[in-house]
């Protein structure tokens, strides 16, 4: 695979630019107050995944953080439609993309009140080629899942339903989980100790032929979240949304990550120890299967051919 | 006053830029993750206020974050004061600055393990003048404190002491507070209802001549606060590190903020009662002349006299 | 609308008596602990509703606090029923009332052990005009619901079920409502920040299609809460009880909170924030007239009444 | 001792009324709501001791729940006075009384915002003869002291400083040690299992030659907790105020709670086992005594004298 | 019945011995560290009940305890069958017993890392004559639940799912539960004052005909637990997994314990307070009749008959 | 040094018996149920030091308990002091030696009430060479301190002063802690992410020349750490018990644990990151030194000596 990441434009504030005059003043609040609320949609085919569904958790987390982003939900995906069109001949046949936004509240004034809005808020909305190298080898294989020993971040300090980029806490927790192995995939646990969320997906067990996954009270309300939700009601496979333990992921029969671009990555150690028979399982492998055929692409397929030398 | 903040020049990676040309890729760790550590100093005098315990500070925070600037602390220091002494000369007589520190990861790569340093760290390295124009009213009138619901992030989630960009949080409780009264200052209660800190700065109050404040287990260890201490015990003011609670501003006789900027602030108002008699009160008055004594400025008169039409 | 709220008699231990004449001990438990336990029941064209249920759970908060009331459940009820008959003369055609039980645990004596009864119980019924014109403006524009930063008594505290008198925490935490809006109705947070109850009531929120209320663990388990999960039955509304957080009433489409003077109160704002469009939402409004359609009052007509002038 | 409290007179809303005559409405917040604010001071050779402390708190209560009390701290304590005054007759020699304050929001309304208050507040001053016979074995037996399994209130739902009449879950707490042991005394223990307060006094352990005693962040800031603060200053013993866990109660040399009307009772066992060796120990002796020559009265003797056949 | 408990022999680490001579080393690490896993099964007419699923729970115990018992789960199971049969003649006719399986990590070294395993694991195997004398009359009476001030093990400190010896904190609990009631049974409550579990067993209440069981998060996943969400299903008897609340007890219509040896005890006070009408319930006895049907026992004359003189 | 610890006769229940046959039944309380209250002392140059608070605390252990050891405190020092005699010919010149007690309630009963103690306690004390070589190491170097996910436990599950032999939670933790570095020394953080203690020691910080130690709650009240105390006084060095978080230790100057063996081991790592500069620190070398003059011998050469080859 040729990388040409750095051909693709970005939007920014009303203008497509190249991807290395896409700049922002370090005065912006994204910068000074990690002020920015974010969406990542992946496509398969060149089409963007459940685009409604992440142009409406995006405009819930403008409302709630009160970003005006200038522009409707319509306004928005039109406008994301049309950054994606302008770099779709970059993708090779077969290739996907990120479409990732981000919005800033924009312009900061040092010591001056956070919560107002003093300027037209910032825009950006890139795409990126879907490189998964990193991941790819885990559909196979499994990752190693583990638990850091900082906590997610409580609803009352912070919901993580609200996709932001104030992601401090959780590089620190990821750091953490690198201490035991640097492949590793962190699980963060509340406050009570139950599963929360990886830094950047949610994650499922299957035990005895169930799957479960928590709720979202401390995690994001994942859009492959909810995707594995319909999947699971289309094979007939039963779900239980509630509180898990590490015990649970221990005893777990199968255990899986969900995320935009890898949609669902095994799990086959838990803190040093096999999940199951240590193999990627049946159910993992019928919801990838079934997620394929949902958007006619074979997702390891995909994923595995950047591992081979081009 | 002129407004001459545009005319500050800004250290970017190396370079002393034009305001409007310090800009950064929006996929700088800074924009993409909030992955940024901070200090901000000011001067007195034009003289910088305890830069070796900024600098102290933020080398924590980068050890912690796992950041490397690319310097050392004496470097840093000597090219911090290299900035100021840069924009000296915008200062008019009298007026003092802020010179604030910013400092990412660098690059970001979008579905790439965010713990990893890929490039050398962005440095940001700004002054401002020191426009106090929203505090100022109050070092004599006294302001509004509020205690929003939502509660300060948790120790074991991001250890406030960690100086950093990723103030979503601060910014959302902030939106609360301000729905009491568009002026109100607020006060973050831990999990547990002890009053935390404020989103910039630490919370005092005064009662039966005894100094107060939180333990900063869930508050930043500020450098202000730390100045507070000194003063009162320079003063012999009784002073008590503890758990307060908001009774405790219900009935305290007076009470303050510190921070960077204002280094105090009274609160007059606690949840719309008065605090105390509702006035500034005596010992406040003491600890505002003993800073202003030990930095050579009256810290009271410099700021009201923004307020002055030019 | 004439108020003849004076004229209703009061039953108390034995005797009916005129309103004014209806006076305790100020060493009663009631006043001096705030010992009581309460019912509040209401008539649908005079009938009250749901008696049996209301007597109910007057018995088991009776019996968890050890009150001995003299007398069985069904001699409470046929009393009730004695006390309504009473005073219906004062009721004008199409008008209702309240019918409210407090019961104490009688004499107290300063010092001594407070879990003895020592007397037999105070026993208060009285009824009132159902005065609803705080509330029915609410029914077409909807109310502010606003959380404070005081929390819900937690049930290892004292669990809100058991409906009592010692209201202290509710009011104090609705003053801190009536900051943000004096007209803003309270939506208590518990220990970990999810949704638990209104100082009177339960709360729902309706998300795409689906009624979704907490468990009644910190949450009295209304009468009138019971009466949605039975009329979303009926009205085949698929219904979930789960923890909610502020994130989830910011985000629905409809929220209400629901008690037994005004049934169903809607909510259309939130936080200062718009809930779904900011109008009374097309389920709250099926299950508001499928509750008059079963009472056969028309409840929004009946309270709206009381606004017009006489 | 010949009972004379019915004889006792008692102020409510401007006039001195005989006890039994002594009455409110059935719709008084205070029976309505609990929504009382209360203090009670007691008297040593008729002289009631540190009456400044007890009106400012109550003071502070009337603050923080905004009930106007229609008077002054010094006309409230001038009034004080003369109740006591009406009632000193009744004191034989050597006897002493309570005098207690309940002050509530006065008339509620149903249904109405329970926030406002719509009338003069309702104020209750009494005198009782000081009747210690429950507690009066205890000053040279020691009590049973026992942790209940419900928990003390949070402040973040209701700060127990706040002197008030909700004592509900206080009662529940004392069925549940008395449960025990029927002459045990309760200590409530917070949410995090350390001890609180027993719902009407505070507790203090002594180990090795070191007095202890809670926080008041979950616990009355009792102002005899205060007076034992300041003998043990005189006495030259030292103090701790710290978390105290059951732990430390098993392995204490002494313990004792403290409260208006016994001053100091001690406990000398805690949940079955001895409390060092089961007698009251040297420390508490001492305190007791220093307590007695303070006020002149020898408060051990006074209260058994009590015991003793008429 | 004459107890031949004393000559059921006992397999220890590869042999078969009488029951005096089963000793092991004082520095085995079950003895210095109570790093011991456990199951305990019951047969009913001499069979095993469930012996699968106990070993599969072992297992899970000894997977997450990283101990090896040096065989697989096929070779305990066989080794178990071989002890009962060993020791089967000892069993009268109608009489049943325990197997009770405890495998620690071994031979333990002072101050060496306790988490390597130096040698062999430790496998006793045990059975003993299911005497039920402390329990059999309960299942006519109902026992006494009471909930002891001490919480249960969160399982962020040790999830009470690993089944294991180490029992201190069970122990400590259960003396506090027997100061209120030398018989009475206690449960445990969880943190968050939500009902977790029995020292050794689940607990169940019914209400309005449903069953409701707190869920295993802060529970031993029991295995007579599991058999009676199996009973209810089989006899239609509606069941919620869900938090419970000591007011769900009091106010429960009937109570139950589970656990092996005694399968369902009936819980007929709570507190000091009768559980509904103080008497073992209908569906409790449905339930106790269904479990005897499944295994051919009458569980409760079976236990009874052991009250009766030999 | 040659292994002479299976020459060290055992006291068990009255007896000395050589180590192999020191062997206590499967059916012990021990065993069973963890049910074991123990304490471990240490020599230097053959003197136990401070014996007496070990005996102190054991006895404070066994109260809780509710063990009976069947002797006095006394009779316990005395008892030790012999069994320390029959060994002492085995310790060669400079050789020290462990002392450790382990008490249970004695024969335990399956399904029968685990609080009642049916036999005589067992009582076990044995010495063992005081074998320091994973240690010995560290002294010079520092160790590698980690925090492992799970939390302490808390002490209202079980107070974490109690000493006693249920361990299960601890070795799982250190299991967690292994998975980051083989030789790292765990540090468990309590409930809200406080810094409790090591699986068997105190864990202590220097910051700006002030020694810090968390308090008590949540962790044993070591002998060690007294000693820290102590030594802290003489040395004016300042110390401050108070809690810590993980920041503290990122931050630290220097850092140690506290144990019975090792007395201190210094960390110079934390999480993969060094602490102060990664040397052990002056502080820390200084508190040796003085440790060891105290008991006149050299801690640290005495332990590497035994890295030595013979």
């Amino acid at each position: 695979m040729i990388d040409k990441t750095h051909l693709h434009q970005v939007y920014l504030n009303g203008k497509l630019l190249p991807r290395d005059q896409a700049m922002i003043s370090v005065f912006d609040s994204a910068v000074m107050l990690g002020d920015t609320v974010t969406e990542s949609t992946r496509t398969f085919n060149g089409v963007p995944f459940k685009l409604d569904a992440h142009i409406d958790r995006l405009y819930k987390s403008l409302k709630i953080t009160r970003i005006n982003p200038g522009m409707t939900a319509a306004e928005m995906k039109a406008l994301t439609l049309q950054v994606l069109a302008s770099n779709a001949h970059l993708l090779a046949e077969g290739e996907d993309c990120w479409i990732v936004h981000n919005i800033s509240r924009g312009q900061s004034v040092a010591g001056a009140d956070p919560t107002v809005q003093r300027s037209p808020a910032t825009v950006i909305i890139f795409t990126s080629p879907m490189i998964l190298t990193d991941w790819a080898g885990f559909y196979t294989e499994g990752c190693h899942a583990v638990t850091p020993p900082s906590r997610a971040m409580p609803s009352q300090a912070l919901d993580a339903r609200i996709k932001n980029r104030s992601r401090m806490a959780y590089t620190l927790a990821e750091i953490e989980v690198k201490l035991v192995d640097p492949k590793a995939q962190g699980i963060l646990l509340d406050m009570n100790g139950n599963i929360a969320e990886n830094k950047g997906g949610n994650f499922f067990v299957v035990e005895n032929g169930v799957l479960k996954t928590p709720l979202t009270s401390n995690a994001l309300a994942g859009i492959s979240r909810a995707t594995i939700l319909e999947l699971a009601q289309t094979l007939h496979i039963p779900l239980r949304e509630c509180d898990l333990q590490p015990y649970d992921v221990y005893t777990a029969d199968e255990a899986f990550f969900t995320s935009t671009p890898y949609c669902i990555m095994p799990a086959t150690r838990f803190n040093g120890l096999p999940v199951g028979d240590g193999m990627v399982g049946p159910i993992t492998r019928r919801l990838l299967a079934a997620w394929g055929a949902l958007v006619g692409v074979d997702i390891v397929v995909q994923a595995q051919k950047q591992l081979l030398p081009d």
